[in-house]
């Protein structure tokens, strides 16, 4: 049974992982048979407002937030054991841009959180397959750019553009299908990069991805 | 097009709706071509740390906090003209049995929210399909449980029993399968009442659900 870790960034698409997104991969990598395990970093950020779109002036825990999606089976990001694993996959959402990352305010030149620079950097280097949801691809680019990595945010426009800064690559997607960079072993699948997106489209482009990896672990 | 109504309860299973029994229903209503509006009471409740699973002495609001499944595209509950939908359907989650009704504290004597009450005795007058997954049957029970509608939380047990002294009748079914009341018209499925189910197990209950919905809406 291939063991695959998910990095959470919070609960909630404006301040967090995108939930659909993340619901979905869980259920597909366990419909591929796979053994999943989640974490999150533990750290504070400021919360949004889901219905007036605005900052709700309080902080929320990343890991405390994500235990609502795992159902409360979830580690700290630093616990995670690269060698226990066969692949690791990042749902979107905000939350990648602004808690994994500042790529929402400083773009190819963003700082990536340290652990998750790590994990990246580790997965990588032990030739693990490398999945990324929606705006999480960013993260790949920022820490794999030099590599030439190929990744999807859906169509091309201002966030392509900033990733090809990296060096990374960018190719076109539709919401109900992904892309497979064979020589880096990393998938990436636009989800609600297309914000009108429907639910079942952004499952369709994550079942694929999650069958992909699980068969590549 | 069929119109269905979800009713969401809060974001986490602890205090509110279970969230991929949530984001399963929306993928799957979806799926069989059913246009989706979501719906919450707006009401304050107590919040519950996910990973402690204790209270986090903090108060979140429900619509405000389901807003984060249901990306923001969210309405008060007491909005819901049941004219205009075709069915609704109820996910489960503590927060049926903390938030739409105190079932959690009082069982078959529960009170159940004066908007929820409304809700399903409207849909159940106008004879149009009503579904609820895991513990939110007993929303159903309190509500209807005169008029003998059979409606499952899984296997016979405690919550079961409790159902039946509303006037319900209790039938066991699997966690990937779902009961059909052809009478009254109500659909359940048991989801997370199996507390070591799988989410594509999750899923394919509520898959089964939603298709069943839908069809008969």
């Amino acid at each position: 049974m291939k063991k695959i870790a998910v990095v959470f960034s919070g609960c909630g698409h404006l301040d967090g992982s995108e939930i659909t997104e993340s619901v979905s991969l869980l259920i597909a990598l366990h419909q591929a048979g796979a053994d999943v395990h989640c974490f999150a970093p533990d750290l504070e950020v400021p919360a949004m407002n889901h219905v007036a779109k605005q900052p709700s002036n309080e902080k929320r825990n990343i890991l405390t937030e994500s235990a609502r999606i795992a159902r409360g089976q979830i580690t700290a990001l630093d616990k995670l054991v690269t060698k226990e694993f066969d692949a690791v996959v990042f749902p979107g959402g905000y939350g990648a841009a602004k808690n994994l990352s500042n790529w929402a305010e400083k773009g190819a030149k963003c700082e990536v959180h340290p652990e998750v620079q790590r994990v990246i950097k580790e997965f990588h280097a032990e030739s693990k397959p490398i999945g990324a949801l929606c705006i999480a691809p960013v993260l790949l680019a920022r820490v794999l750019g030099d590599k030439k990595i190929t990744v999807t945010v859906g169509e091309n426009g201002e966030t392509s553009a900033e990733i090809q800064k990296t060096g990374a690559i960018h190719e076109e997607c539709p919401v109900d299908d992904y892309i497979t960079d064979r020589e880096s072993k990393i998938v990436t699948t636009p989800a609600y990069m297309y914000g009108d997106a429907k639910p079942n489209e952004v499952f369709q482009g994550i079942f694929g991805l999650a069958h992909e990896i699980v068969e590549w672990a």
